[in-house]
Order: C-alpha cells, then structure tokens, then sequence
C-alpha cells in the first residue's frame, strides 16, 4: 500500500433524476459521462478505462454486459479500453469507484471514468420491489416475504426500542433532506416535505411510511479520476481522495449480533480514516446512505458522529443540518435527489466534489475541507466509505 | 505499472458442472471455494478479500449483490472483508480473476479468492436464450430478434464466405473438445461425439447446429491468488500469472469493421503477450473460449496461433489437438466441460493451473510450462486474456 498514488476527481456529471420515461440506460450514462468529461476538460483519447456501475439492468431491462456497452456509447471504443461492470446492490457506483481508484492509485491506469446508472421506471412497481429486495438474502429472507423496506423497518423498530428513537426523529431526517434538495436542480423532489404529511403518509412497514423510503430512481452519474501528478497540470481544483474504505457483512439480518448497527460502515469507516489519518470530527460535509430514514440515524452511530443510538436526537437538535455541526446530504440525499441503485454512489461523490469545490448554489457548506461519502449495498451486506479532501 | 508485485495461483477448486438440479447457487459456490481454500492450505483468516463473477443471477434467479453472499456463506464474515462482484456476461469470471490479480499485484491485499458462479437451470429454455442474449446489444440487436447464437452464425457465415471454412471444420472442434473432456470429472458431458452427429443435429442457427452450441450450465470455480513472495512459503508449486490483458469492443456487429475478427481478443492478447513478454509461440497449452465452434476457430487466429482464415483448416490438421503443437481446451472448452458464464472464466483457469502443475489425469499435456486462457463476454464486448507460467 506504501507505493499508491495520490488520486483525484477531476470531473463530474449527474443526470436529473426521477421517472425519466424520455431516456434509456445508455442515454442517460452518456449524458453523465460526457457531461464529467467536457467538466475534466479532457477528451476520449485521454481515458486509459471505465468502471461501471449498477445493479440490475439484468432483471430490469434485460441487458447485462453494460460497462462495454457504455464504453461504446461514449464512442471509447477505438481504443479498445478496459470496461469494467461492478455489482454490489445499491453500492454498485461507491465500489465502482473505489476499483476505478485503486487502479489509478496503483498505477496501472492514469485517467479513468467511473460511471453509475440505473434504470427502474421500465419495470412495474411489483417487479421494482423484487428488484430492490434481491440485495438482500433471496434464500433466507426475501423467500419468506421480507422485503428491503421491511428489513430495514425491523431495524428501526429495534431502535426505537432499544434507545427511544422516535417516529418525529425519523420523520425529521426526511424533513432535513427534502429541504436540502430545493437547491439541487438534479433532485427529483424539489420539494419540502412537512413533518405531519410524513407521519400520517400510508404505511410502507411500520414503521416506516412511503415518505420514509427513497424512491426507485433512474439516473446516471459519472466522474473522472486522474493521478494527483497529472490532475494538477489539467485541473485547477482537483479534489483528492484520501481514503476509501470497503467491507462486507452477513446478508441476512438474523445472522447479525445487532439489528441496530452494521458491522460493514464500521469496518469500511475504519479503514478510511485510518488511511486518510483523519477522524469524523475532521470531516466538513458527509453524504451518508439513506435510503430509509432510519438509514441515515444508524449511519451517522456507525461513522462515529454520535454515540450508538443518539442518532434521532441529534437529527432532532439539527446536529446535521446545513447549518449544523456536520451537513449531511445536502445534495437531498437518496429520499429526495432519488436513488438509481447504480447512479447513487457516484451521485454522493459528485456532490461532495461539488461542495469541496466550494461553489454550490443555495446549499454550499461554508469552508468545506474535507467530505465524506457512505454508500451501502442491501441492508449492509456492503459498505464503501470515501474522504476526499479540496484543496481550499 | 513497474511497482506491480509477482502473483500466483496457489489454490484451485471446481464443482461439477451440468443441470444442478439439487444444488443451489450458494452451495455450488460453497462447494468451490472450500475446495480452493483446502487446496491453498491456508485458513478463512488468512483470505484478505473476494471477488465474483457471475452474469445473471438478478434475472435468473433474483439475487444480487453475489460476492458478500459467498463471503458469507464461505464463513469469512468475520474479518469483513472486501468482496467485490463483476459483470462482463460470460467473461465475468476471467474479469474478476483479472481484478483479484490486479489487487494484489498492486500490494493492495496479499491472499485474494477469486470465485465464478452461475445458475441456469432454475430459469427455463426460453429465459435462459433471453439471459445469454443480453450479453449481446439489447436495444440494436436482440429487440430485433437476434440470439447470442443467431449472432455468431452470422460471424460463422462469414467466415465461411471469405475463407472457405467448412461446416466440418466447425464440427471437428466440438469433436476435439468432446475427446478432451472424457477425462474431466467435472466435465458436464464426458462422451465422444461423432462427426456426422453434429453435422446432422438440429439447426440452432445455420450454420450452427445445437452441438455446435456450448451449454448453459450450473457450476462454480474458485481459485486462491497469493503474492508470489508469501507464495513460495504456502506453497510447492505456485503457478506464476505473468500476463493479464483485459479489452472491449462495440456491443452490436454491426459497428465493428469486421465480422470474422474480434479486435477485443486481439487488444487483450497484446497486452498480455506485451507483459509477458512472451508470443503465441512460447504457449504450450490453452483455453479458449469455445462458446460456439466458430468461436474457437476465431480466437485462435485473434491470438495470432494462426494467419486469418486458416482456423478451420489448423482444427482439420491437429493442430490443437492434445498432441498438437498447442492443446487447446483440455478441460473439454466450454463446449463439452460445460458453460456457466460467470465460471467458465475462471473454470478455465483451473484447467490451465492443474496442466502447469502437470499431474491431470488422462489429458496431461507433456512439459507444459506456459499457459494461456482466453475469456468472452457475448459476442466480444469484452475480452479478458491471461498467461501463466509452471515452475517447470
């Protein structure tokens, strides 16, 4: 590990997300990932590979194989670059990204484009939470009727036992991101959403309502890596990556010694900070994983933000607000800027570049230095955890 | 890329492949990397990360997020470790034992399991040509009517048109392979067939008959990559990786210059002679990725064993027989060993591994010394080319 480079984004691109009937798949890669290289100032000819991200266009769209398929959308194929597909459920894009890093680090690739793409509004609702259930244990759990949402409803509810969270703190994560994403023109709900409006909302699984779910997004977002050397005669403000954490957990949740924490973001944490040599108190500006509003409390316990169940208290005193100790998906994070399981761990990094470059409209956090994103797979199966640092 | 460690394989394992029909998925994979493990001498702690491949286990049997359900059902939750899944459609396995290779070869890990895994039989007929095919371009070609198999007899047509290959020529491939896996265990099919068998089967595609065509099967292969340093201490016999080439082409036909060519496979065989320094020539024995009749005949020519055009009249002369002057596809090929796409990659490793150790059974190619494994995604978006070298 002593001989990795230093590596950094250079550019970044992002499709709107939402119910985007008008584009397929590969139009919407092509639009994040010529948008991240006219950003990176670079043209095809510069790019040594591509690390693709998503999770079920297999089942969705009946079309595996993507990470050539996008190679040749963006018109790569001349080269005849490596295209490599990454699969880890909703943390398809993150690990997508931290491969496409290694690479670079390692030196085996100089400039690299990671995309994350995903495609849900082809299939029927029915099929989108079969879909979205596949990331967890098909055999052990999804078999006997347990779904995502009703897997992470089990955790919420042990949560609420175990340390008195409640329902309003819940609801306030909710609150918290749909406000943050007004500002962001990529979200697919600008919109706020009010406290009473999220309790009384139909029951997905208790307790857990339809506004405490992230919707099934399509979307694609792509960013391109460049050896620290190279970034700086390219790129005015490279952002730099200064850990990247990975790790896995049980599938099933009933193999797991706690329904209130997940082992992987501890571990992926772990690892990213001890290569960043920071802690979380360094940290200026955080994209954490909700794809529940539960998601978010649990993550911001297993990064260390807060002690293990003060997660719902501290949403409560706005401890993550935009204004608060540290912002947390002020992109409008998985519940409102959507979640196209593939596109949704590149998104987080577009918006912590985007934050460490300092110019965000509306929703910049003020002196960002150092970001961080937490992307998980499932119910935790995966974890993927990156620190970038700007240089402000 | 000159700070890239020595790495070898030093564990193998591989299930039987066929119609699975009383194991699943999970335990198949199982039943490999336990095997690999045992064969490695080494211990779950000692295994520092994990990648998979696997094609369509979303659509096939609505399971994603495959590498930590192996880590987890092999019992190596404990550490948490980094399990990374690859799609390439049935170049997934080579794709993810090129990752495993490339971590650590990087010095990013020490002890890496690289597993492939499919599942066909738990779909039927019709899902299964639907699952191959979208490895192929979904949007340009298979919603058109086109078959992963109705697009290689066009590539087979072709090849017939420009040089005289003859239908006989196709077959004395399978025919070829089919003597091979007689002494494969593990083979799906361990039985001779008849030239005029195949000539007389049913047409899958003209002019591709259905034993023209390789099988989708169920099975799994593991293998254990160490660092050739910590190597030589676990080991008698590491078998060194001393090339690794990796390349994409266009998904659909119709954008490539030529059909009778696969400009992937050349790219990756570049890169991974250029490493090795080594050519065709030095090889003493291979796999390559006989999906269909025809695809042996071309890759062999793409790899530069023979001039273009002159596949079919080298199968005619022996020359890849198993006294040949490069035995091809020992193992049977995906032909007569079996095809699940996500291990076939890295089932053909095994192979190439257990003739370098030089003690198989019935097929052992005499001095083997170098090795060389060829890997297809669909049609060729992807290739994925490895050499390997015996500690002769």
């Amino acid at each position: 590990m002593s001989t990795m480079r230093e590596v950094a984004v250079i550019g970044i691109g992002i499709t709107k997300f939402g119910e985007i009937w008008d584009k397929s798949l590969r139009q919407l890669g092509l639009e994040a990932g010529f948008q991240a290289i006219l950003d990176a100032g670079i043209s095809g000819d510069d790019i040594d590979a591509l690390y693709i991200g998503n999770m079920s266009s297999g089942s969705a769209i009946a079309q595996e194989h993507i990470a050539p398929l996008f190679a040749d959308q963006v018109g790569l194929t001349r080269g005849h670059i490596p295209a490599t597909g990454i699969e880890a459920a909703s943390a398809s894009g993150g690990l997508a990204f931290r491969q496409g890093y290694l690479a670079v680090a390692a030196g085996q690739h100089d400039i690299v484009v990671v995309g994350g793409a995903e495609k849900m509004s082809d299939t029927n609702p029915a099929e989108t939470i079969e879909t979205l259930s596949s990331g967890a244990d098909r055999e052990w759990e999804v078999f006997f009727g347990a779904t995502l949402p009703s897997l992470w409803a089990m955790m919420a509810r042990r949560h609420m036992h175990e340390f008195g969270t409640t329902a309003e703190q819940l609801a306030k994560v909710v609150v918290k991101n749909h406000k943050m994403a007004i500002y962001n023109p990529m979200a697919q709900y600008q919109s706020e959403l009010k406290l009473e409006v999220i309790l009384n909302a139909p029951r997905v699984a208790e307790p857990l309502g339809v506004f405490d779910c992230a919707p099934a997004s399509d979307g694609a977002a792509a960013v391109v890596l460049c050896s620290m050397e190279k970034a700086k005669s390219i790129c005015e403000l490279p952002i730099k990556i200064i850990g990247s954490g990975q790790a896995s957990d049980t599938m099933a949740l009933h193999d797991r010694k706690s329904l209130t924490q997940i082992d992987s973001t501890i571990y992926a944490a772990r690892r990213a900070f001890k290569q960043a040599n920071k802690t979380i108190k360094d940290i200026n500006v955080a994209e954490m994983h909700d794809a529940y509003s539960i998601s978010e409390i649990i993550a911001m316990e297993d990064l260390g933000l807060v002690e293990k169940g003060a997660g719902g208290k501290a949403v409560e005193d706005g401890l993550t607000d935009l204004n608060g100790e540290l912002p947390t998906n002020t992109s409008g994070g998985l519940k409102a800027r959507g979640h196209p399981p593939g596109a949704t761990g590149v998104a987080q990094i577009v918006e912590i570049v985007s934050q460490l470059r300092g110019k965000v409209e509306g929703r910049q956090v003020k002196d960002a230095r150092f970001g961080l994103t937490h992307n998980l797979g499932g119910t935790g199966g995966t974890a993927i955890v990156h620190i970038f640092e700007g240089v402000a």
